[in-house]
């Protein structure tokens, strides 16, 4: 990548892979990333499962699946999905989310997932963030307490030709303001 | 930068900075990466104020400071500061959120965040996310509808000398795991 202006504009959202296997180098340099990531209090409040084993992936894939909604019927074309868990933040983050209503946590998740598809992305890989699954049965699958949290399913994978959607964002005068809103 | 990784690695949060006034240009390019961050359901729930104006930037510093707990006493050094407000999340997203109860917009502003913390590295210049701050405060200085939430606000300028202290992170046998918790 040249900068990292370029790399933002050419990562999208992949929603269609190749059955090529990734190498488990490349699987390994996300989550790397991900380890990197910042978070609040430098709490790292999170696990990173990848699940790499073909039939449990297509078993958490289905879970991901809503027939009714028709949501996300792509996920089991992906060879890799990598779980985010949230785990318990510091007692001073949690204070001070409590103290101010807001929830690093998932702030949190965020960041750490997108560096999981901006590093997938330079390495020529497409991902996709998936918010909505059944989250009791994939916990059940990946033996995940229950009482644990699980933040979002990452899909990994080489893209399938023609994936590529033009991105569509709002305008600058928009989203951006200087001294006031 | 050669890669993400290597981006990933050199970004760390910034407490000091050097008076340096940011170049416009750098600025908008960490603007523009936010556009440009991905968000559920393409939602982009957000606005993004960058504060420039030293008096006005100087106030609001002033509200991220705790005098008690001696929280963030070095924003005032920043020369700007990045103000990211959340807006309403598309219906789908809102109905997705209630049903999986997760906030997406939140995980939205983490991703939004950490793309103009890595932009700014990338260019050279320092940046600290802050969670701590007098949100009715600042939303009045920068005439943001009293109903509207500020998710994060950001510190931006040149790092002063020795700035860089070493990464701490959990060990990739804490953190990652492949096909079970």
């Amino acid at each position: 990548m040249n900068t990292f202006l370029s790399l933002a504009a050419a990562r999208c959202s992949v929603r269609s892979y190749t059955d090529r296997t990734v190498e488990p180098k490349k699987i390994e340099h996300c989550l790397e990333a991900a380890r990197l990531a910042p978070s609040a209090c430098n709490a790292q409040p999170w696990k990173f499962i990848a699940v790499t084993n073909p039939e449990l992936k297509n078993e958490i894939a289905a879970y991901t699946f809503d027939p009714l909604l028709s949501f996300n019927r792509f996920t089991h074309t992906a060879p890799v999905l990598i779980v985010i868990v949230t785990e318990k933040p510091l007692i001073v983050a949690q204070i001070g989310a409590a103290l101010k209503n807001r929830d690093f946590n998932l702030i949190d998740v965020g960041i750490a997932a997108e560096h999981i598809c901006l590093a997938a992305a330079d390495e020529g890989l497409g991902t996709c963030m998936i918010g909505w699954f059944n989250e009791r049965a994939v916990k059940k699958l990946l033996h995940i307490p229950s009482r644990k949290r699980i933040g979002l399913l990452i899909t990994l994978g080489y893209p399938a030709e023609g994936y590529a959607r033009p991105k569509v964002r709002k305008s600058k005068n928009d989203v951006i303001s200087f001294n006031q809103y």
